[in-house]
């Protein structure tokens, strides 16, 4: 057992209830025998895109570069938006275009995309209303196992693909302001700031309301106290001590969050 | 690594949340090294055997043929209801005879049954309420790996099996009627409508109600807007674009479902 | 494929809808190629140490021996709480010094523990937040892939490490007492009392109020009834026939449980 086994991610909104994950592992298996499945989360909202889009930015680094990403949030599915691979050296993603890979394509300069026109590599009939099953496995099966993704479609350039919004960090004398970009299971408020921007001692104010300082980890706080750490991610985070930062601060994604150097 | 290793999959409603998934696991690897363990689900409502009926039925058949089912949504556990293995073509199917393979029965008309009699199979002691640890798992990971069915029980008939109650179509001059068999987690009304039997334009009325007519997907509606599709198992669906169409209809699993064409 | 893979379990309060186990996992595969990686549970409780120690203490023993166990649910992230690894010929176990492996530290007596002293085999840098990917994930992929646990960490005395409580067992003539250690999605109370210590034909007094006698099985009972009876784990457990004990008897982890001979 010298060689690695081919990975292959899986991201959806599908839940858990229903066995349609199942579904897709079944398809994979059946095309690329042996292949590893790793689930991300199946538990994304449904139809939000925004938070599949952080999530998978936030997540594909740390498999090995061959694997291939499924990303699967397709409120539009059966409609005119294409079904696409996007292939660099830091890996393979396979999805719809409808910007759930918006931030893989703003930090992968040098990737390949791929419009999917090739039915023969997928199950036929294609349904309308399930394409993670009937093309978007089929071709990430096809690709965990070595077809070129030049058989599987028709190269197209990246300016021409469906983004999302970015929500932009603004940078003054003193100050740096963002955004919450995603909120997590335990209410830890994400925001696109980049501690390398947040300045040490800098307080930080969401939504206007003064939060604290800029602390190391959310281990030293009093229980119910907010906490504003580097997130693992590599932004500020504004958590509380096991508790919900998102519930006690009433604030969400979108919520505005600045970093400032008091006087 | 040129041969398949052989996979288990596992459908049951243990839930996510105490490890009794994990312990079955623990049992298949010990007796199946290398075995692929894929979750079609383990979030089925507790004790819910029709559900547990219709996602195994949907899904097993994307499975290669030499796939092991485990399903055990069991709420006999301990009590006289026999363990029971089927062998077809199609797969290999483990759990409790309490019509949670009613579906695939019916759709395997060749298959073996074996009421599972051999302890010697299994873990010791049994408990009295974890026959999927103790008894289920190791007589599935015995048959992916090669045991003889008819070495883990006695062949029995298929006649002699419990089925849940079957819901009919009914078909009429321009018109066929069915049920809602299932519900999944986006709220989709899923019938037992086949989409050869729904005529083209034909009008769907869920418990009375007039829903619009038969669309090609769910991406084309506007959102909150009740559409009628062919699903992707094969029968007549109905969705609201990006929303519940469970709630707002107020229909669930045995509600009315019509298709007509009108005049 | 005669080689067994190394496995890997997983069991933390991450939950499953933001990727971190994801995030996890591919660490685990960058670093231990063909690693199979088993979901114990992420939905244990956030922060809920008791309850990760009784999972991981129910969970071990049905995996095969050289399985590595990481379990992480931990509140005190980025304190000075030690990382640990934990070895013994029943498994090897690897997370935060927080009292999480209190049960197994108590089971497995000729257990090496070390302390995780070596940043060379961890993701550089180490946030203060997520150290199942940065410490954790990465030990644990060495673990399994056959490096001595000499080389990660410095050997301790398993008495300077954080235990939890033990709730202990009171015997009389005629009686035992003991707690609800558990209680389970299906609102199982599993109590700490061994079966070999619940006297057949024994009442069971659950805070006071006469629940029933110790019976064999859940499937004998009357739908909403109350059954005791000797839990899949070892010890006494109360279930309700379709429903849950812990509602209907408004118990929960901490109540007592008497059984009792009547006179």
């Amino acid at each position: 057992m010298t060689d690695r086994q081919p990975i292959v991610t899986l991201l959806t909104d599908f839940g858990s209830t229903d066995g349609y994950t199942g579904v897709v592992k079944g398809v994979l298996l059946s095309l690329a025998p042996n292949v590893q499945i790793v689930d991300v989360t199946h538990d994304v909202d449904p139809w939000d895109v925004q938070a599949a889009n952080w999530i998978i930015a936030n997540t594909y680094r740390y498999f090995p570069t061959g694997t291939v990403h499924v990303a699967v949030v397709d409120p539009g599915v059966g409609t005119a938006r294409k079904p696409i691979a996007i292939v660099a050296g830091e890996g393979t993603f396979v999805g719809p275009d409808n910007g759930i890979f918006s931030s893989v394509i703003a930090a992968l300069a040098n990737a390949e995309i791929y419009e999917l026109t090739e039915p023969e590599f997928w199950l036929s009939p294609v349904s309308a209303t399930f394409h993670a099953r009937d093309i978007f496995a089929p071709v990430a099966a096809r690709l965990a196992t070595g077809t070129n993704a030049g058989r599987l479609g028709k190269r197209i350039g990246s300016e021409t693909l469906t983004r999302l919004p970015c929500p932009q960090v603004v940078q003054g004398e003193g100050w740096v302001e963002g955004q919450i970009v995603y909120v997590d299971r335990f209410g830890n408020l994400i925001s696109n700031i980049p501690i390398s921007l947040a300045h040490p001692g800098a307080g930080c104010v969401v939504d206007g309301r003064n939060i604290g300082y800029l602390a190391i980890t959310y281990g030293s706080a009093g229980k119910g106290e907010a906490v504003v750490v580097p997130g693992s991610h590599g932004c500020v985070e504004i958590g509380l001590s096991q508790g919900s930062a998102a519930s006690a601060l009433k604030a969400a994604v979108g919520s505005t969050v600045r970093m400032e150097l008091r006087q």
